[in-house]
């Protein structure tokens, strides 16, 4: 019943290694079906040289129920969930601790706009939130962290559809967009922003941040309605 | 017609993911047919891995129109054209994110010639544009990319022929050559020089540039009337 | 007789340069089998794509002596030793000369936890033990090498069990687990660690570590009596 | 007449793109038949994957003059035929342009022995020789080269045989060897520890060079007349 979902998830999750975003097993990927209310997620814990399509989890999105598979899910399947329901334009979730991302997240640093490959993905800095308290900690951690990162959205007044990820304090980036794969490219490009990032400032520690205009620029000729990259846009 | 050239701008293109230059579609080279007045260019947002020769779009140097291929070119084909323009000894054009080479573009900085790696193939600094203004962005703005470079070697007094690389400001290099595979083979020097520079200015703060004739020596000894390295040197 | 503990040590070896973590014969896995009394430990100097089941050598855990094998074991094998000793629940040791790790053993500084990557294995800072002294390393070099990092888990209070790896001082990391083969995956864990906690520094000089009750979390969510990650946990 | 010797050049050349150590041509290994008097080399500006046997020339070590080969030897040679003349133990010479190497070389800084990886194969801190002056450069430049380099050796009293590597000024490492494989072999740790070393000085900024005994101990450990590491020591 699900299993062109499974095929897409697994497959999305099966681009983690292959780009070098995961170590072991400390990634995954997911997708939701929102007319059928449903998300398929990694199960927890599975080697990506032994994960087969079949062991994909499909979860009810209101109660986190498992609807199909055998495994239990992803540990951070919380944390998708609180995603889905708060961010409702977003059809997949990616986590992983990609090394530079996860460096910045550790630095509990916002990543900054330091030039158009960022803002060809990014429509701002991408945030760091809080540190989460030490209840939040304790008790329903997995879902904290998704309530977390939206709160970080909504304080900083940012939209989640112009800037597909976030760094969560002390712990690693999260990425989403229109599905599992598109969440994979987003978790691609902040790992590679990450690192540009990392050594710009180094190069020039007196650096500003790109200029407003150019950010705009660059994000609207990929994304806004006048979009002129690529075989499908307004240009095409 | 133009099956040579499309091969040759092609094949160029493919040794840009073989080098780790580009991430998914974040590059593209060109080459020019000087006396049939046309550039050769890779299509926008078209993957690596589904590349072929036919897709290569084919268009008219002075007007920009399409002459040959069905597929939008590159978006950055502006820049490729005013750079063929303004440069007229140049025969390919290349434009990546490598990473370290992007990290000093970022930073807004100028790349010093720290050693005799840089200098085998730069003839000193590669130079950094200026920021491009809000209505050079908002208007045109490849082609005021290709403007602003062609400006900064004007007004630094350096001869592109000598210099085949150059950092745009908040942006990432673009490099040249006497044809797409040399200026293939320039980006990835930009890359390795752009790291290491990156380290040494770590390791010794304090380090000048290099010497002047140690430049000079090694420039020559590759480029000049006397050069004498590999096979087809004056001394082969 | 050993042929099964010699196949584990075997793959276990195979697997430090399958992770980058060797350069040329820089790293050694055993394993231990408390019941024989004997450890089985990869041969001194013979390189990896040369290395075969039968060249791993097993010793006597009390003497040193060789109970099987003809080639010399590792020129550690007397560390190994002295960690089997006084560590009694671990059943595998791993050295390797891996680059980060390396770099913080050199710089004589414990590896802080910064992040939720590092609580998931090791439960507090891996400690780098203090210099040898002169005669420590004129006499019994190896083996003393094994108390020093037994006393500085005995000195700081640090459970062995909870904390798998150790650096030392001017050298290179140890590591350790359940066995040979979670003794690598350790090894895997520090090294990638140790990257993300050099890039976070640099990134936020100011950054202090984690909170204590993430630190619980996460260890506790992998390793306590309520662990819930994966496909085996109390949750499962 | 020099197959064997032929074949032993060509085989460590082809080592040096399998470490990573080279870029294109950038960089080229030699071997010497001190009782026939010539030295085999790579040819100048061929590329690793074209390169074969019967490319490499052979040279007259007094003279220069070829005596094998229809290729153009290296533009590094004279530098090699110096370290052959002034080094009267060493039997292989490698010069690459590997990042990390080339990054301390253009910084103009000593290498120095921060810990074990280091002190099993320097025995000290690898030189970085003083720049070379105008009229050295621009008459005989590669000879002077090697003066530069067996200088730096004398001037600083360190013995060849026991540091076998040297970062020359502005320029890169060159590491040498009782043979060409051997020479090779020194080329990848001098990148590995200066990899390591550019970290742990970002790690610790304040730290001091190894102590004394260490250095001894290791580099005895492998080098020494009681050496007892590998198979074939004195322990063997």
């Amino acid at each position: 019943m699900y299993d062109e979902l499974k095929k897409r998830v697994y497959e999305a999750n099966m681009l983690l290694p292959k780009h070098g975003l995961v170590t072991f097993t400390w990634g995954n990927a997911s997708e939701i079906d929102r007319k059928a209310g449903v998300v398929a997620i990694k199960p927890s814990g599975v080697e990506y040289d032994k994960l087969k399509p079949e062991h994909i989890v499909v979860l009810d999105l209101s109660t986190g129920d498992i609807v199909d598979g055998k495994l239990n899910p992803s540990s951070d399947t919380p944390t998708h969930l609180e995603l889905y329901k708060r961010f409702p334009n977003i059809g997949g979730v990616v986590h992983t601790h990609s090394a530079h991302g996860t460096a910045w997240a550790q630095a509990g640093r916002d990543l900054p706009p330091y030039g158009t490959t960022h803002a060809d993905y990014f429509y701002g800095s991408i945030p760091c939130t809080r540190p989460l308290t030490k209840s939040e900690v304790e008790e329903a951690y997995e879902l904290n962290t998704g309530r977390v990162i939206a709160e970080t959205f909504e304080n900083k007044e940012i939209d989640p559809d112009a800037v597909p990820g976030v760094l969560v304090s002390n712990h690693a980036p999260f990425s989403w967009g229109t599905d599992a794969k598109n969440a994979v490219h987003n978790a691609v490009v902040l790992e590679e922003v990450a690192k540009m990032a990392f050594m710009c400032e180094i190069i020039n520690p007196e650096i500003p941040v790109m200029p407003a205009y150019v950010l705009d620029k660059h994000y609207n000729r990929k994304h806004g309605k006048n979009a002129y990259y690529g075989q499908g846009g307004a240009n095409g």
